[in-house]
C-alpha cells in the first residue's frame, strides 16, 4: 500500500457498527424465546435477510452482481469511477442458517467483510490510501445445506464445481426446485457462473469448536479443512425376548454397534493428533427395554487433516466392523454418506494472516477446521485461507451460539489489515505471492 | 384315579380339534396379511374373543364364574350335579394379546385347558374315570398389560396382590377406565375377589424363547420366574460438534452407553448360568451423523432366577456406570423401572411335570421362564408350575409366532396328564401332596 506504515497500522473497523448491524441481521427469522434465528436458504427469513444486507452494500456504494445461483458480490468501485483492471481481493461467508441458528455462523464473515471495505473506502476518499486491486464481500447461496443438499450449493456453483441447470433442479423436502425459489423471492441474477476468480479469498468465520476459548487464543489462522468421511452402518441381528432367550443364542446388534463406538473412541486415542471420530448416530429397532433389538443403524463420522491418516482410519474401521459383525452372527451392510478429502489452504495466505494476528497484538494459533465453508471451494480457484473467532464452548448451529464482541473486532481487525495486506503493495514493493510459485492455483 | 392305569395311560385329548380353535380364535382380531391378530384386553376383539371361549365353556357344560376383574373360570360339574366338597386342580392362562400378537401366546394354555376337561368328561360320562377333585379352566384379564398396565393384572387381582377398587380405576392411554371398559363389553363379573384358592395350578404355555427348539426338546417343565430388575439411565454429556471438537474436549453420552452395553455382555459371560442382561433401549439425542450426542437414554434388563446374584449383578452394574460416566466427564441419572424377585414353582408339582412327560414318551427338560405368567401369581396361594412347548425361532408377541401341531398336543397331553394325576389318587393311594410338607403355600 502506498502509504506510511505507521497510522495505517493504526486503522480498526468500527467493532460498534459491526455487532449492530449482527444483531439487526439477527432479528430477521428470530426464534421467538432465544438469541437465535432461523433463515433457511431461499425462504421469506433469508430473503427479508438477503434485502437488508443488500441495502447496506448499496448505501456503501458497491458495485454489486448476483449470479445465476443467487450469490451476490459486492466490489469497491475505484474512487475515478473507472472499471478495475485487477481481480479483487475477496472475502464472504453466507447468511443462510440451519432451522436452530444463531446470529454469528456466516453473518460474521459477511458483515466484517462490509466492515473492512467502509474502513478502506473512507481511508481512500480520504486521500490516506491507495489500493491496487478492489476489495469485494460477498455471500454464497445455501451455504447451510439445511434445506437444499449439498452443503455450500453457491460457492460449489461459483467455482463451476456443479454445473448451474443441475443446481437449480435441486429439490427441499416437499419438492420445491432451488431456481423456482430463486425466482419467487427475486435472487435470479444474471451474472456469470463460474463467477470471476479473485486474486485471493479470505473468509472470517467463528470457530464452531471449543479449542481456541479453551486455550485463551483470540485468533485462528485456518489451514485448511479437514477430510470428512460419513459412513452408514446397518447392523442386522436378531430379535428376541430379553428374559427368554439365553446368552449363547444371541445375535444382538446393539452390542456390535456398542463395540464400533468404543473401538472408533480407541482408534482416534490410537491415532492422536487430528484424527477424530464420533457416533452421532445410534437407532435401535425396536428399541423397547425387553426385546435383544432386530436391528440397529449408526453412523460413523472420521475426519482428519491428513488423506492418508484419514484413509487408514477407514480401512481399520471397516476391518473392525466385520469382524465385530461375524463374532455375534450378525449381518452389516455399509454405505457412505459423504466423501471429502482434506482441503490445504495457501501457505502464503495463511501466513499473512498469523503475520497480521500477531502484529494487531493478538494471540494466534494455526488449526484445521472441522466444519465445512465457502473458503474450501474458493481454494479450487485461487489462493485462500480462513480466520477463526472464537465461538462460546464451543456451540454453533444452536440459538445460544455466541462470540465476544472484542473477539468479533479482533477477527475484523485482523480480516481488515490481511486484505490490505493482499490488495495493496508491500513496503518492499513486492506484490504478496511474488516470492512464492503458481501464483492462482 | 380309581381306574386301571394301562387304558389312562394312553387317554389323549383330540389335537386336531385344538389346531381347529386355536385358528378360530385367532381370526377374532386378525392381522390382515399376517397369521397374527390382535385382540388388546378389553377392547370389542377381546370381547368377542371372551364370548366364543364363553361359549365353548358352556357347550361343555361347565360352572362358569366370571368375578369382579373379568377373570372367567369354569368348573366341570359332578357326575350327578352335587356340589363338589374339594377345590379344583386348575389351569389357564389368558386370550388378551399385543398389539401385533399370534394365535398361541395364551390362548394355547386355555384351549388346551378346555381339551384337557372336555377328555376327562368324556371318560368320566363313560364311566372309566373318577376323580377326588374337579378341573377347572380360566382365563386371566389383561396378562399382556399391552393396554391396561401392569401386566398380569387380572391374576394379579384374584390372588388378593391388588385391590379390585384400584384395578378397576387403572387407565389407558385414552385414559379409559378398565371398571368402564369391563362394563361397556360386559364382563364385570359378581364372583368374590379375591378368587377361591385351587388345590394346585398347573400352566401350559408357549416357551417364547428358542431353547427348547435348539435343544430338540418337546417339553420344559418350568421350574420358576427370573427375577426381572430394569433399569432406564440417562446419561448427560456435552453436545458438539463432530469436525471441530478435539477428542480431549470431549463428553459423549453415546460413547458411555456403549461401554455399559459391552460390560452388560461381559457381566452376563463372567456370571454365567442363568444371568441374562439386555440393552434393548438406546436412544441417542439429537441422533445426527455430525454431533455428538448431548444425552443418551438407555435401558438395562438383567435377570436371574437367583435372587442373591441378581442383586449382586445390580450392584456391579451400579458400580460400573458410575465409573464409565466420571471418565467421560459425564452425568447419569439411573431410575428403576420394574423390580420383581424371582418366583420358584412347586418342587413336587415340576417333578409331576417332568414325571408325566418323560411317561408319555416327551424329551423333556427342567427350565426357568424367562417371561411372566399368570402362574407365577397364582404360585403365592397354591402349589403351581408350568409347561412349556417349543416356540419356532423362539419368537412370540410377533405375527410370526408359530408352534408345530404335534408339539401343541404333546403340552396338551402332558398338562392332560398332570392334571388327572392332581385331581386323582395316586395309585398307591396317597395324595399327591401328601409326602410333602406345608401343602398350599
Amino acid at each position: 500500500m502506498s502509504v506510511d506504515a505507521a497510522p495505517l497500522a493504526g486503522l480498526r473497523i468500527d467493532g460498534d457498527r459491526l455487532v449492530r448491524r449482527l444483531l439487526e441481521l439477527g432479528e430477521i427469522g428470530a426464534i421467538e424465546g432465544t438469541d437465535g434465528c432461523a433463515r433457511l436458504a431461499l425462504t421469506d427469513e433469508d430473503r427479508d435477510g438477503r434485502d437488508l444486507v443488500l441495502s447496506w452494500m448499496r448505501d456503501l456504494g458497491l458495485d454489486v452482481t448476483i449470479d445465476g445461483i443467487g450469490n451476490v458480490i459486492g466490489v469497491m468501485p475505484q474512487r475515478d469511477g473507472a472499471p478495475w483492471s485487477t481481480q479483487p481481493v475477496m472475502t464472504g461467508s453466507h447468511i443462510d442458517t440451519v432451522g436452530t441458528g444463531g446470529k454469528y455462523d456466516g453473518n460474521l464473515g459477511v458483515l466484517a467483510g462490509l466492515e473492512v471495505i467502509e474502513t478502506a473506502m473512507t481511508e481512500i476518499a480520504a486521500g490516506r490510501l491507495t489500493l491496487d486491486r478492489p476489495l469485494a464481500v460477498g455471500w454464497f447461496t445455501d451455504e447451510e445445506g439445511a434445506r437444499f443438499p449439498p452443503d455450500m450449493l453457491g460457492s460449489l456453483v461459483y467455482v463451476g464445481g456443479l454445473p448451474l441447470e443441475e443446481a437449480l433442479d435441486i429439490t427441499d423436502r416437499d419438492g420445491v426446485t432451488v431456481g423456482d425459489e430463486l425466482d419467487r423471492i427475486g435472487y435470479r441474477g444474471t451474472a456469470p457462473i463460474p463467477g470471476p476468480v479473485p486474486h485471493a479469498f479470505v473468509e472470517l468465520h467463528i470457530e464452531q469448536g471449543p479449542v481456541l476459548e479453551d486455550e485463551g487464543i483470540t485468533i485462528g489462522a485456518v489451514t485448511g479443512v479437514q477430510g470428512i468421511s460419513w459412513t452408514e452402518l446397518t447392523i442386522t441381528g436378531w430379535s428376541a425376548h430379553a428374559g427368554t432367550t439365553p446368552m449363547r443364542l444371541r445375535r444382538d446388534p446393539g452390542l456390535v454397534a456398542a463395540r464400533i463406538n468404543v473401538f472408533v473412541r480407541e482408534l482416534t486415542e490410537r491415532f492422536g493428533g487430528a484424527q477424530v471420530g464420533t457416533c452421532g448416530v445410534v437407532s435401535h429397532v425396536p428399541n423397547l427395554v425387553n426385546v435383544v433389538p432386530s436391528q440397529v443403524t449408526m453412523t460413523v463420522d472420521l475426519r482428519n487433516t491428513d488423506e492418508s491418516i484419514l484413509q487408514r482410519a477407514e480401512a481399520e474401521l471397516r476391518a473392525f466392523v466385520v469382524e465385530a459383525a461375524e463374532a455375534e452372527g450378525c449381518a452389516v451392510e455399509s454405505r457412505s454418506l459423504a466423501r471429502f478429502e482434506p482441503v490445504e489452504f495457501d501457505e502464503r495466505v495463511i501466513g499473512i494472516v498469523e503475520t497480521t494476528a500477531a502484529s494487531l497484538g493478538h494471540s494466534v494459533r494455526r488449526m484445521p477446521s472441522g466444519a465445512g465453508h465457502d473458503a474450501q471451494m474458493l481454494a479450487r480457484v485461487c489462493p485462500t485461507a480462513m480466520i477463526f473467532t472464537p465461538s462460546v464452548k464451543g456451540i454453533s448451529h444452536n440459538v445460544t451460539e455466541f462470540t465476544e464482541p472484542d473477539d468479533l473486532a479482533a477477527g475484523a481487525n485482523v480480516l481488515l489489515h490481511t486484505m490490505l495486506h493482499l490488495a495493496g503493495t508491500p513496503a518492499d514493493g513486492a506484490d504478496a505471492f511474488a516470492n512464492a510459485a503458481g501464483g492462482a492455483r
